[in-house]
């Protein structure tokens, strides 16, 4: 394992928030937690890899919708608790079709729908029968 | 209380995490925890707040140091379990003295520094005697 990700302080459940950036245009696409392993894998393999709570499974990031992501670079904080991935985005980060997760404006008292729609997600996650 | 705030998901704590993003260069400043007092009085003073988890208080960003946080725009993800505020930042984020907190770069084995350093921590957080 590489010899930086033990400098880092996972949280009791051994995860790290890790931010997703666009390289290029600065954009925040989306967050997501790694664990130790998914953090090896996303710099083995220079894919973002992630540990989905929900699922309780190493994902990597587009491996159903095809929208996976280039790291172009891996920064952490002060405190070492928290990642920001930048990477290069091949369509939309946003399993709701857009190109950032981030795309609610608060606008007075209303998160108002501010982002680029890329694709629907219907036919990109769309099951096999 | 703005009706926009009802609509996060905060944790079990009562926090939603925050990134801040410089509004005009799109770089990611730093991360930190708001609940919702805090999230109201940034919406009010356009002046970023958080919530200290050591500290048990709210806090103002730059309430000691003078480098405040002017609110330009704030979003959610598409969970409502994470704020984007985009500012423009007065001097720097990070309390080490750098503009970000995200001034680690993983190279090879280990994090360098790759931050613009912009102030001493020590000169600028120095206590009254």
């Amino acid at each position: 394992m590489n010899g930086a990700i033990k400098a880092l302080k996972f949280d009791s459940a051994g995860l790290i928030p890790a931010i997703v950036q666009d390289a290029a245009t600065g954009e925040v696409l989306m967050t997501a937690y790694m664990n130790a392993e998914s953090l090896q894998k996303t710099i083995e393999t220079r894919k973002t890899h992630f540990w989905s709570r929900s699922r309780k499974k190493l994902w990597m990031k587009g491996e159903t919708s095809g929208h996976v992501q280039k790291v172009k670079g891996i920064r952490a904080d002060c405190d070492r608790d928290t990642l920001l991935v930048k990477v290069e985005q091949a369509g939309g980060a946003c399993h709701l079709g857009y190109r950032s997760c981030f795309s609610w404006q608060l606008e007075g008292e209303a998160w108002v729908e501010r982002g680029e729609k890329l694709f629907d997600p219907e036919k990109v996650y769309k099951k096999a029968p």
